[in-house]
């Protein structure tokens, strides 16, 4: 196929018929279309966008590049929760075993970290001897048997964006909606879900710093879920400060298991970190049938972490993974979960915490081990942060801010942690996390005050 | 270097520093920068534009990627003439020999047929045995001793362009006014001249169809050369029907000759290309410092060309760069100048001709063997077609509005010719070529009227 008609039509701006889009993609990915043709089209995309069939077009042809999963022997309605990227965002960690304890499939394929933000896998891999790396066949058998299963992409699962997204990162073509919307929906799609859940974050710890960048994604990914005939709701939720207190894989991972262990996590407690987990599962026990509505789904899941069910279910997908359990009955028995630092308050700092800049300590966390500066670079799964002061507490001089963690504590950065603290004289009003819900079709509240604590 | 920041700020429409285009040529040339990375920029340039600055840094660092000339030891200030490319345009082999005779020295590096329009070398290489690719010495002694020389673009000279132009070429990035000012300005710059002239076509058959595309164009181009010291000036004429009555190498070669002759060319009498030769004449004779206005040099070439200076210039150079003497005293005597297809006006033809379709005749000359489909493709030296009716002449039912030459006369396309014929009940207002004039500040007429024959 000769592509340069394509280049041109997207170029001046024309909409491309879904079958060209199809083409196109799969010449790319048998690689005989070359990446520098690949990498002007998807510039050309990015600045004159892709209209709602010409992204559900995209989404398709890297859908089908490689294998599709079929879930549909095993019982129940499968549903899973994609969240766009954050900082300190551990969600899927209590949401998965959360759901699951309530009877709703979850079967679930994450990433790694990316950028200042965190990924799911890195912060499972944070359990001596988790595995992610199941096959497609162990993938199957587990969340047959747990109800649950956590994963990482495989080679099988559409190789097409995989392809380009490496193009997109050093072509300059990330931040773009349509681009993101199909990459995140290809794979989504290919797991074998009935349903889906998004997390769309907004803010400055976010992919999306503007909240109507976020609003146009979450309705993206909302349209190209219909498209497929599958169900797909969008809570969108603030990525201004850090979710709960903790920053980094095995701080993170403590605090969710705190969280299903119904205790206080390291620092105090995380009521944002719950508020977003429980609206999530509202939704997700919603979809999966198990609930009148996401209202009646958000009580059932609260009822069960508070009984511990969902702990038990964590324990149980832990342990199939091959984790170790015994840091899950005290995460301070890890080895490396000992504090290096504690950074302290300025002289100046008296009165209350305004603001955390999520994006400095997710750079912070970053340099500290817990992330990647080049892809090919190990994660300390011990480096990160815990918040002893978050957002509204009162704080003088010398007080403790925030706790580090890390096998090489010269990599702290003390300045930038202390940094991202902004003071005010006054508490900061209560905000919800909760900024919407787009439920495919329009906008609304989520059932509960914006002011919430 | 990392081109990601360099990519995503022109993506975002900033404005880049001239060190970092310088840097960013620099480095794909030396192939440090990929291809993709260079379509991404290219793609993000293309469509969020290049502004003066940028586009000049764009120009010197093309310039600057091989040898510059000097020519600063020969005497007389150098001019050379640059067209944007058209249907039927010879005008550059009755021009460089013209101004030479009149006492400016002319350094003219062309390129070949592109597209539906021709090409200079292709025309010159047309005379049995004439060589377009001396080496840079002996461009240097042939323009000592003859005044002017015509050759083709060596490896030595803007090789950044060159590759540049081959991966736009793929990329559905050619099309663009700075993209396309950097690239001829870089290798006109390359030349040696002292200054130029520029004759930038608009119309159906040139690259730019719309007339405020191509004076966008003359402004950028003239822009460049004011930021690089080199007296520029721009003539916009028109290019809707073929200029002459020749389209094809030799026929074009045969009819610059015999204007240069003083007799009138095959098919008939040819004052549209007069009319622009002389224009242009005049106005490399008053930046040659020759005349004190374009006015004035535009008399003096007519009348050095009426004298027959320019032919005797002709014979001299085409002797001196090898070309076979024979064809130039008797056109028709060339090998392959015979006719081998008359084509006639249909019958609903009558009254007169009200146009010619540039474009179409342009690729039916291509189609003939006149211009090459991929750039490996050899040309027919003697495939064209002599125009016997003109825009304006009266025509009635079978007249020969065409006369077909090839060697290979089945790829005559005769319904395409007959087809690139309008006909109307009326003669058309005479107009001029002449479109306006830009002096590198402002633009105005040409000392003439716009209506004119």
């Amino acid at each position: 196929m000769n592509p340069v008609p394509l280049i041109i039509a997207k170029r001046d701006g024309e909409r491309l018929a879904p079958e060209a889009i199809a083409g196109l993609v799969a010449a790319y990915t048998a690689s005989e279309v070359p990446d520098y043709q690949m990498a002007a089209w998807l510039m050309a995309a990015f600045l004159r966008g892709l209209d709602a069939a010409e992204t559900a077009a995209l989404t398709r042809a890297m859908l089908h590049s490689g294998e599709v999963l079929d879930l549909s022997d095993l019982p129940g309605v499968k549903v899973d929760k994609h969240s766009t990227g954050g900082v300190g965002d551990k969600v899927s960690l209590i949401l998965a075993p959360l759901v699951a304890a309530c009877g709703v499939p979850v079967p679930m394929i994450s990433g790694r970290g990316l950028g200042h933000t965190g990924g799911t896998l890195d912060k499972l891999e944070a359990i001596p001897g988790f595995r992610t790396d199941l096959s497609i066949r162990d993938y199957r058998d587990v969340l047959a048997r747990v109800g649950c299963v956590m994963i990482g992409q495989t080679e099988e699962i559409a190789p097409a964006d995989k392809k380009l997204y490496a193009l997109r990162d050093v072509t300059g073509t990330v931040e773009s909606i349509p681009l993101i919307a199909a990459s995140i929906m290809s794979k989504k799609l290919a797991e074998g879900i009935d349903a889906l859940v998004l997390d769309v974050k907004a803010g400055r710890g976010a992919v999306m710093k503007d909240e109507a960048d976020a609003r146009r994604l979450a309705e993206t990914l909302g349209d190209i879920g219909r498209a497929f005939g599958k169900p797909t709701e969008a809570l969108l939720t603030a990525m201004d400060a850090p979710l709960g207190r903790a920053v980094g894989n095995w701080s993170e991972t403590a605090e969710a298991t705190r969280v299903l262990r119904g205790e206080t996590p390291a620092g105090g407690p995380v009521p944002d970190l719950l508020e977003v987990t429980l609206a999530l599962a509202g939704e997700m026990l919603h979809l999966g049938g198990a609930a009148r509505s996401p209202e009646e789904g958000r009580a059932q899941a609260r009822h069960y972490l508070d009984a511990g069910l969902a702990f038990e279910k964590w324990v149980e997908l832990v342990e199939v993974q091959g984790g170790d359990l015994a840091v899950l009955d005290d995460p301070d028995a890890r080895e490396g979960s000992a504090p290096v630092a504690e950074i302290r308050a300025p002289d100046g700092a008296a009165g209350y915490v305004a603001g955390i800049d999520a994006l400095a300590l997710g750079w912070a966390s970053v340099a500290l081990g817990a992330g990647r500066r080049r892809k090919e670079d190990a994660v300390d799964p011990t480096a990160g942060f815990v918040l002893n002061k978050t957002v509204g507490d009162a704080v003088e001089p010398g007080a403790v801010l925030a706790t580090a963690y890390a096998a090489d504590p010269s990599r702290l950065d003390a300045e930038a942690v202390r940094g991202a603290f902004r003071f005010g004289p006054e508490p900061p009003p209560a905000t919800s996390r909760l900024l919407g819900r787009y439920d495919g079709t329009r906008w609304g509240g989520i059932g509960r005050p914006r002011a919430l604590h």
